[in-house]
């Protein structure tokens, strides 16, 4: 994503000297409590891991899980990579970062359930280094398919809960950033409902987030005044908050609704909606387009796309059906934490 | 996709006054030919039409077949649109037509059979004018599942012949223009066994064709040396050749795999290597990428999209199968006109 060029973090922000085993370690363990939890959660399926390396540097792990009782398809991503050079999108944003090597690690997560009640949900966290700079970024968010406002309100709550033991800036920041990134702007839809997203955070100052990646005219600022700065340290807890923030996001909505039956109407409605997940992915999101373009490993890229998806001809959803309060309510932004369903 | 800069046409080279008359028709008369052709061979289904107009100027008549006795969907679009100025992107490949009103009028078509033995074909023409500067461009390819080198030999050879009637430098040129812009990059793979592609062909005597648009060394110079320029009526009169090779070239390889019978297996590949047209349109395809960025009518651009798509992680065809022999064979750029069985 383009985000407006930002200050290098001062030298007084330094990584402590293990930053780099740290975030790994917080990543893996991540990647290893989701897969547990996930497991414990589908019931049948189990994750299967492929091992890889990068011919550039660095390496992974990516765990697919397929056919389950509640998946139909999902995957949890753990990489390690450094280079030379960052791709030049990033070294716009980061100039600092021009000439110098670079490590990044992170983990990422796409889970498509096969009941049409079970949200499909997305989550990354990833951390870069490159010369004087560093940084955080990622989120987590939620793509809907039959509907409950109470459980977009518990997702955003939990996620609020978790940022703002950290910094009562974050959460309404990064819930407008996630807004924007997770747009299709070709179907004037959100992706869902949304959730979190940030990235190039360094715990300065200045909270920046980027200017909508798809050119629309900035809702507010990108610099939501200033605050005192935070440290390695705190942004590292804060990126491990909200991994842990996960679980108790998602288990309970997909605990509830695994039960709800549903028919071929229902199944026929999530195949289609699930081609605005492929759109995005593979139209807007940055990460995607640049890791096909760039040699990424393709495999492990693509495990977020839908194991069956569909596409009809100028589909509409007939009025005063769940399938339009999608339309109508869901898959455009909300205040979900202070969703008052009486209003 | 991205070309060298061409020169502009000289003023002695200039459309007649009735050209986009002319244009029009010619694009209307291929799109109603290849709704009748292609009715007859569905044998159940009738295309169905939605008229509809461009809020910025002009508009068009996308056709729709679905659920039919051979395709499972298919769309045939006509469209004319003008504007007060073309694209930064064309226009850096054509700066002579900045400060220009443009016009452009076309014809487009995908049809996914049911039976993974009958090929995905894709077919566009398209014509420009803006100032000084005119050109056509289009091409026709060809996606089988389960492929036959005699189809694809028969394919290559109709179009082969209809371009050796304009120009002798035209198939070489085009094919190989089609087999680099129909290749994705991050599979390492063709979309399929190609056909012809071309661009901004204004008669003038230097066949350029682009540099490959993802990057890799061209194996050819750009220009395939000086010929006798061809005036307008000469290129109008290709393009309008192109559009009849088509029902000739694609007609009898459905008519003589149609009978082939099928199982899951084959349905299972065919929906996974739909897969990949996904990830061309989305991925690659300028026409797409651009007309969605920029507001174009996106149920027309996306009705390219198959009905029903999978994905998979980590699939590989067993050795030793028709699947496999697709990627080895029919998925690498051949010569087919010259395809030798016994080689």
């Amino acid at each position: 994503m383009t985000v407006s060029t930002i200050p290098a973090t001062t030298s007084t922000n330094l990584p402590p000297a293990d930053a780099r085993e740290r975030v790994r370690e917080l990543m893996m363990s991540i990647q290893d409590d989701f897969c547990q939890g996930l497991e414990q959660l589908d019931g049948e399926a189990s994750f299967v891991e492929d091992a890889w390396e990068r011919p550039g540097g660095g390496g992974g792990r990516t765990r697919v899980i397929t056919d389950g009782g509640l998946f139909e398809q999902g995957g949890v991503n753990f990489s390690e990579v450094w280079g030379e050079s960052l791709p030049p999108t990033i070294l716009a944003q980061r100039p600092e970062a021009e000439g110098h090597n670079f490590y990044a690690t992170g983990t990422s997560m796409v889970l498509h359930p096969r009941n049409p009640y079970i949200p499909t949900v997305h989550l990354n966290y990833r951390y870069f280094e490159a010369g004087p700079v560093w940084w955080f970024g990622g989120g987590a968010d939620l793509t809907p398919y039959y509907p409950f406002a109470e459980d977009a309100a518990h997702f955003h709550q939990t996620f609020k809960d978790a940022c703002d033991r950290h910094h009562p800036e974050f959460y309404p920041t990064f819930k407008l950033w996630c807004d924007e990134y997770f747009y299709l702007k070709h179907r004037q839809e959100s992706r869902g409902i949304g959730g979190i997203f940030f990235d190039y955070q360094d715990g300065e100052g200045q909270l920046y987030r980027g200017p909508n990646p798809q050119g629309q005219a900035a809702a507010h600022s990108n610099q939501i005044g200033n605050r005192e700065s935070m440290d390695w340290e705190a942004m590292f807890a804060f990126v491990k908050e909200c991994g842990s923030a996960f679980l108790p996001a998602y288990l309970p909505i997909a605990e509830k609704r695994r039960s709800i039956e549903s028919g071929d109407r229902e199944r026929q409605f999530q195949l289609y909606r699930r081609g605005r997940y492929v759109e995005f992915n593979l139209v807007y999101d940055r990460g995607t387009v640049f890791g096909l373009q760039t040699n990424g490993r393709t495999e492990s890229i693509l495990m977020s796309l839908p194991p069956l998806v569909r596409w009809e001809y100028s589909y509409q959803p007939e009025p005063n059906t769940p399938e339009a309060q999608l339309y109508e309510t869901f898959l455009k932004p909300q205040d979900w934490v202070n969703w008052n369903p009486h209003s």
